[in-house]
């Protein structure tokens, strides 16, 4: 947990309109009163084990970022003075479809994603998506949240990822990914394809990965007609757990 | 496992002599024979449900990769017959320094970092690995040999890293590292820097990762002290377990 992520109920009434949440006209941003009694508490009672007086990275949930003064501490609760006073890191230019992972590694790779600037993600069906990951309890909606969560607390980043579920291929491809990839670059990461996936591009992209084994060659026509070219990654096969980050760190530079 | 890996063990008295995996001077390698009674045969048997007379990808354990045709099937063994012809693809021209993972991500990284190609790992101490991590029973020998033998079958490559243990820090980078390191770009992955990770390049590499918090200030002294220059990957706080990949595929391109 590299950022306490703060949402806006942590505050204390009145202190914090989630309409608003910065006063945009005053040039130092006013305090904010925030009280943690869940495992944020615990983390910072237990691993930053900080007293009164010490300041920890906080963010709010889709806000900027700053710093949070212990002002008190309780048993079961802390209480934080905030200055929130910078922007995120950018999230990348990328809507990424992934074939549904197993979910083993379905929350690793959640938490990856997001901890890499992914915003926007489909989780799509494929031909090798078994039937049971669709199943998973961790594809519901507060799970997936929880994932985004340490993947945001990780990366010190607080902007939410909005991720779908799409649990049939061919509709999505042919009805929804045209709108949804307008104007992108598109890109499917394929192994059997002469194409090297290129480097630090700077064009809105939109990407799809394979389940462990890969698209169907059915898959790869279908995202071809929609105008994706194949991309590769070279002659190692890669989970998709390493794949992920080696392809998002090729398409984009460390900004 | 998208490659069953054969060690010399496997094959038939006469059929494979380990010190000259195949006869050089035959244009067709001569087939060999392999008779496999492990997890490989569970796998042959129950993922590829594999019969007599289909074809597998195969490759000896520091050899080439080619084909093995069932030509035998029992009820706790299968004999291939194995041909081997190309080689394995090229590592990476790099040294990894790596502060030693705590024990549950040790075996991901072990296997993540093979997959990628890495050769030559050092596993070492810093001032933030705990010293637990040192007693986990995941650094015996025959454990990292198995971690090594997932991530060598998962990217169809045979040569298996070599890994070191060095649990003393100053004593390995003042003596043993400029040796090592020597006309090699030494980089180290540092967040507090401006420069950063370079990208695609064909060099002979040392790159030292820090542990999860990173390299204390001291210890990137010593380390720039040896020749080690400091790059980042952006203002995102990953993972070692997301940093590699990600290091390793801007660092070298997709041969």
């Amino acid at each position: 947990m590299n950022l306490i992520l703060l949402s806006p109920t942590d505050f204390a009434p009145g202190s914090l309109s989630s309409n608003s949440p910065l006063p945009s006209n005053t040039p130092e941003p006013a305090p904010i009163i925030a009280r943690l009694e869940d495992r944020r508490f615990q983390h910072i009672a237990e691993v930053h084990r900080a007293q009164v007086g010490d300041t920890m990275k906080v963010g709010l949930i889709n806000g900027d970022i700053g710093d949070g003064e212990v002002i008190e501490r309780g048993e079961r609760h802390i209480t934080l003075k905030v200055s929130l006073h910078r922007s995120p890191p950018p999230g990348l230019p990328l809507t990424l479809l992934l074939a549904l992972p197993r979910p083993k590694m379905l929350k690793r790779t959640i938490q990856h994603a997001t901890a890499l600037g992914v915003k926007k993600l489909y989780l799509i069906n494929a031909y090798r998506v078994e039937k049971s990951y669709w199943q998973s309890p961790w594809l519901a909606e507060d799970k997936l949240r929880e994932q985004c969560l340490l993947g945001l607390e990780q990366a010190v980043d607080t902007a939410m990822p909005q991720i779908e579920l799409r649990k049939r291929f061919k509709p999505f491809v042919e009805d929804e990914l045209p709108e949804l990839a307008r104007d992108s670059l598109k890109l499917v990461a394929h192994p059997v394809t002469t194409s090297a996936c290129p480097i630090d591009i700077q064009q809105q992209t939109t990407l799809a990965v394979g389940p462990e084994g890969g698209f169907i060659p059915y898959e790869v026509e279908k995202l071809q007609e929609a105008g994706f070219e194949s991309v590769h990654l070279g002659p190692r096969i890669l989970r998709v757990e390493t794949a992920l980050p080696v392809l998002l760190s090729r398409l984009f530079p460390a900004s």
